[in-house]
């Protein structure tokens, strides 16, 4: 099967418009995928996620493996009938996970030993057993077992990260039999352009379907970030997928877009959505303020989504302010409406050829501090002034 | 308008078939009104509720007092329009939750003082304010504000709270003037059939547009509140509906309605459901229970609920076992549908003339005892034979 079709690419922009096809159907693409790591998008059920328009989610082979187990979910065909989701599913490997929720890891030539971050057992994920796994999970599209050092780490350790990574990568290459998924290498590095240059050589000589960028939005800047991404889609071959893993918000997106990005993934707008933080194409709206408490208006006037078209910002603001749970159904409605509507603009754009417009326009416009964090840099920034003499 | 009108009426129980009429719709009898003390039934939207057949729901005055603010609710045009929700609500006058909830409580003349169970402000709830307050939220049904003492207490305290539930009742009749609300009074006397005796002549004479039965299920043994249950209807007008306040259990139900109560409210379906507790027609289930862990099945074979038609038990298992709020939400759906077929049936068999055989079957098959409250019964009741020499 073929995986990836590019159907248009911007004039002036790295941007492309494609297809990617899975058993389980075809995801439009630049896509974002919501965040669904113990096979549940939080607070929605799979019809909600159709509703909302979503072709494509993310879960995870850690979370998944800890909890309920992988042979629980292939004894029943595998996630998607788990979970009860029909349409594509991309797991990560569990990777990133291991090194960033596990305690106590003990790395050798094997794979990766580590703590359950649940009850403290102990597990060994090796290459081998990272793909076994994500094809017993049946998922479409399936991720190599990656080492990720923090991004700060000095240059010789994430170095010696990456020759890990590949040294995997080729293993996870060879364990891999699955006719209807696709396997997809990382490129790491870190932010040595140097090492990404080699990282995605190698890759690229192992021949995956799609090639994700890794270690990224970790606390670098924006800025180091960006260059990154396209120094390194720059690269990467024009007819595979390229996945930014863990990105992003609107803003982050959009710059990614632009640099050649296809797919995302990203927490942030189902967690800030459960901390009342709604998306606007201004910015991000915080519902729990109380200039919401009479406001009989949407939280975004105009928004057709649910959550907007059926309730008010006063009442969103009291179900928050009351700590009641559907506040944070609500809330994730609205966020996860919002990223299918800006992957819609994206895509829409780069086909009709004028995108380069509407990221500038959009990203003039969009604000991508939070409101408190401009409330509490306002403060910040009053209390300096009054302190100084 | 005429509100409320028997269509049928058991021959061999006091069972009743009914519609209580309202300006927001009619609602068969006998009914049970989910809870959604703070204007949202916990998890679910309006439209859930419709879809699940529900056709009035229970909020607090007390509650939405506290917060967002009965003034705010007011100003959208009254509760139905603040939470979206076309169908009929009663609303309770806050009597029982400020002296449940509410710490520091000081009864005069006038009303009862009392300091908010959230920021310990100092609140007065009179006879006049409660219905002030319920006429401003537009509830369908809006009751008297009583005085509720514990079960257990004297009886000299029982009748005194019982004369100033007389008094305010009285106060509350005086005061209401709106004409598409319908005012209840709350028959009080605890445990004492003579007080019982005395607040039903009381009330009565007062002629309300229906009757709670208050003070119930608070502690006392079912034989004791079907007992007072009994005794009360007995004496109540046949032409006026009967509210049996914060019951109940589907078993609780069923003896009720034999005993000719028309309305129910409780939390227990939708509590239980979020501690992982689902009603069958024998009884409750756990899905926490590691039996569910693999099991293919619905949580409840043959159910036809959304979450049975769509998820395993062994799903469900593993949401509540990953704390993930869809958990909540799928187990709210499956026990206020399993409600509504319980009312269903329950009317269905009262029109039919069958409703005896069908309480009597409900009652031999169905089992109020939690499953795992069973399970460590069996536990002690080993232990004991165990440890006998």
């Amino acid at each position: 099967m073929e995986h990836f079709n590019v159907l248009r690419t911007s004039l002036n922009s790295k941007a492309r418009a494609g297809e990617i096809k899975t058993s389980h159907g075809v995801v439009p693409t630049p896509c974002f995928m919501p965040v669904g790591s113990q096979a549940t998008v939080k607070t929605l059920t799979p019809d909600d996620l159709e509703q909302l328009g979503v072709r494509m989610i993310l879960s995870n082979t850690y979370h998944l493996y800890l909890r309920p187990g992988i042979d629980i979910i292939h004894n029943f065909g595998g996630l998607h009938k788990f979970m009860g989701w029909s349409r594509p599913i991309l797991t990560d490997s569990g990777g990133f996970q291991i090194f960033s929720l596990a305690p106590l890891r003990e790395l050798n030539d094997k794979g990766v030993l580590f703590r359950s971050h649940i009850d403290g057992s102990q597990h060994l994920f090796t290459p081998e057993l990272a793909i076994r796994y994500q094809e017993k999970l049946g998922s479409d599209i399936i991720m190599v077992l990656d080492e990720c050092p923090s991004h700060d780490a000095p240059k010789e350790r994430i170095e010696q990260a990456m020759a890990r990574t590949h040294a995997w990568a080729m293993r996870c290459r060879n364990a891999f039999h699955s006719n209807n998924q696709f396997l997809y290498g990382i490129v790491q590095g870190g932010l040595f352009p140097d090492l990404r240059e080699q990282s995605v050589r190698f890759l690229t000589s192992l021949d995956f379907s799609g090639y994700a960028i890794g270690g990224l939005s970790l606390g670098e800047t924006k800025v180091q970030m960006y260059e990154i991404i396209s120094f390194t889609t720059e690269m990467l071959p024009d007819d595979k997928p390229r996945y930014l893993m863990g990105v992003g918000s609107p803003e982050d997106i959009v710059e990614s877009v632009i640099r050649g990005v296809d797919i995302f993934d990203c927490v942030l707008p189902t967690r800030i959505a459960r901390h009342g933080s709604l998306f606007s194409w201004q910015g991000r709206v915080n519902i729990r303020n109380a200039k919401f408490k009479k406001s009989a208006e949407p939280v975004i006037p105009g928004c057709t989504c649910y959550t907007c078209r059926n309730f008010t910002a006063a009442y969103l603001h009291h179900l928050f302010n009351a700590g009641e749970l559907l506040a944070f159904r609500l809330a994730t409605v609205h966020n996860l409406f919002f990223m299918e509507s800006l992957m819609g603009k994206i895509r829409e754009t780069i086909i009709a050829g004028d995108f380069t417009e509407f990221a500038r326009d959009f990203l003039a416009s969009y604000n991508p501090t939070d409101e408190e964090t401009r409330i509490n840099q306002k403060q910040k920034w009053l209390a300096k002034y009054n302190n100084r003499d």
